[in-house]
């Protein structure tokens, strides 16, 4: 193909990119070509910065840009309840419907042998911190239903039973709302069986 | 939601991009802040890069780093055939097959009065001065089989008809390979009739 070779590299760029394929991506590129200047000298800026000034808090391992970020530093949430979760970016999903007022904890990942995700990885030791201080009442651990996330649960309902007086729970399985059970899959409605709830 | 500002802006930048909406752009930031500072580094470069080296082929107005693009200063392409095309980037698919071997003229947009693309606006002056020169034999139609598609070409069709010995084809309309015959419109079948060929 003849596309000019700073086309091609920013074909690659956004190639890279997890659920863009090439084609995807060279549509895109062509897209930008069209736009403002100011457009693309701001985009590349917002790249730079992300990198450079987002870090992780020091508290829950979320990405922040300070220090601690906004939801271990504020006063009115309850901090003895601890919601476990694997990526900084589940946080933002579970804080949209608003139902969850404690803090979080990012593991950083889920256990994944085969994918070389041992344990050892995954940011346990800030959490045991945080548990031996004592101030922690209940974990709710709110990891993806997979293999890899109940294998996670596993693992670490065993190192937080290690402390007294806390209590772990884990978010609800069932039919999601608006569901249909004529689609519905097996294990879905068998854990709506088993966690059903009196009316 | 807590996320911190550079992230935001950046989430802002990615869902302005065509197709790819608010949560995506969450996921693809995510995985930006996960990469390594030298590929961010790269891929910031990379877009100042296209705007600042890009421009246009004098001669066809596809995208160029320099004042002619490699299609028009190849000498073994056949100059007498001119195979116009909306955009740029229609060029990348019809080379793909290698089914052509002569040069391109890139319009800039298909005719379309609703969005305020009236044929003032498309690259018709640079082809006009082309055909004056006498040179080109044949011009082939290949926008898109759509409304602004044959508009446009009915419009190109009665200026180009103005230089005399130069003939106007357009890409065949009929079955796409792998069709099935069940499943194809009524359009597409009826100039697979009208356009059939002797076997």
């Amino acid at each position: 193909m003849s596309l000019p070779q700073s086309v091609k590299i920013l074909i690659n760029y956004f190639a890279k990119l997890p659920g863009i394929g090439p084609k995807t991506a060279e549509r895109l590129v062509f897209y930008l070509i069209k736009q403002d200047k100011n457009l693309l000298h701001g985009f590349a800026q917002s790249i730079i910065h992300v990198k450079d000034r987002v870090t992780r808090c020091q508290e829950c391992g979320q990405i922040s840009e300070a220090e601690k970020c906004q939801i271990c530093l504020d006063k009115t949430r309850n901090h003895s309840q601890v919601c476990l979760v694997a990526e900084s970016m589940d946080i933002a999903s579970l804080e949209k419907p608003g139902a969850f007022a404690g803090i979080y904890h990012v593991l950083g990942g889920l256990i994944n042998p085969t994918e070389g995700l041992t344990a050892d990885k995954l940011n346990i030791k800030s959490l045991e911190e945080k548990l031996a201080r004592g101030e922690v009442k209940e974990v709710v651990l709110a990891m993806n239903p997979t293999i890899e996330g109940e294998t996670t649960n596993i693992f670490l309902n065993k190192i937080i039973k290690k402390y007294p007086g806390v209590k772990v729970t884990k978010l609800a399985r069932g039919l999601p709302q608006g569901a249909d059970l004529e689609y519905a899959d097996e294990v879905t409605l068998a854990n709506a069986f088993s966690g059903r709830i009196q009316v």
